[in-house]
């Protein structure tokens, strides 16, 4: 489907190529034309070098004593992310969390589109959230096709979180976005990623206690 | 102000900690009384020689063939990970982020309360949010010891975001939780969590169309 021969990034750098994004993204609306890799470093705490290397991945190239062309590298890093694509996802479980990430218009900017909330609970099956429909978790398989959904995000209660993986993978999801603090196997079947805000919590306290 | 020596743990061993916690909670909610880490290994794809050496630097040990006592070993991870301690937090930008965090009800579980939010857009300030005040970011230095609040939630658009974590340093702030793709440097004054969801994102997307 893909027009074009996908470069090979590694993950590491994947991870850095949002921030670079977001601080491209601000000079640009400051009206900024030009950026060298070292005025990204200082307002990131990168290696100018590191990140060179991490956007010559993606061929994108500065010029010597010019560097890189903002709005050049805005659209080069956007188009390599994905985030100016559609990806049609569903939320599992719309408890405190998944009502939340729905109503997070945020996450549209970053070519997430949420189409439909599934649930287990009678009281919200039937209402909508933010203008989106809430069904039944046993009518996902049904209706996943239908909602053109290739990622599912979880955010049930984490003693459901292992049996609705089973059932995101039964019904043919391609990805799962995992926030429970339960840490799912890599599996071969599926595109696995973990996102505990949790674990970074307790990464934070202990670095406060530690202080 | 602690009671005891807080034992060191390498930080990659702390990003676990919360793994094996959602994992013995949820065995604890079944009725089982011990597990082994071979059990925990084989949920989480997680070496089980690593869960043993992560759990001893907590001083936490199994007994041979018996292995580990749950409800032990569940409050164990509780405490050391400060999720029954109570964090007094502030929201920074209750735009769809910040409110979608503010009520997602979950985090209290992890020990953080939100007691405030702040934001500069006239038609919020002075209104609540699920029971919350918010404020101008104006008063944040002055409200910050009143509110006893150590930890400031950064859901600023990222465009404000450098210029608000200065603010949080003047502040008197210890930490910040930083939600925006805006990454922080490092800092000798203040701890600083990037919890950038959107990075994950793209590591999700990228894996997928890696297939």
């Amino acid at each position: 489907m893909e027009q074009y021969k996908r470069p090979y990034v590694p993950e590491p750098a994947i991870r850095r190529l949002p921030w670079y994004l977001a601080c491209v993204s601000r000079l640009r609306a400051k009206g900024v034309e030009y950026v060298s890799s070292t005025t990204i470093s200082k307002q990131l705490n990168v290696d100018a070098s590191q990140i060179a290397k991490d956007l010559s991945y993606l061929n994108i190239k500065g010029k010597t004593r010019i560097g890189y062309e903002v709005k050049q590298l805005e659209q080069g890093l956007d188009d390599f992310l994905g985030f100016d694509r559609c990806h049609n996802a569903v939320m599992l479980g719309v408890g405190s969390l998944g009502r939340a990430l729905i109503l997070d218009s945020g996450l549209s900017r970053y070519g997430l589109d949420i189409v439909a909330g599934f649930d287990v609970d009678p009281s919200v099956i039937g209402t909508d959230i933010g203008g989106l429909p809430i069904y039944d978790i046993s009518e996902l398989a049904a209706r996943r096709e239908g909602l053109g959904a290739e990622i599912a995000i979880i955010a049930v209660p984490f003693e459901s979180a292992p049996d609705v993986a089973d059932l995101c993978v039964k019904a043919g999801f391609k990805a799962l976005w995992n926030f429970t603090p339960f840490h799912f196997k890599t599996s071969p079947e599926i595109t696995i990623e973990n996102t505990s805000i949790y674990a970074h919590l307790a990464v934070m306290y202990n670095r406060m206690h530690s202080r």
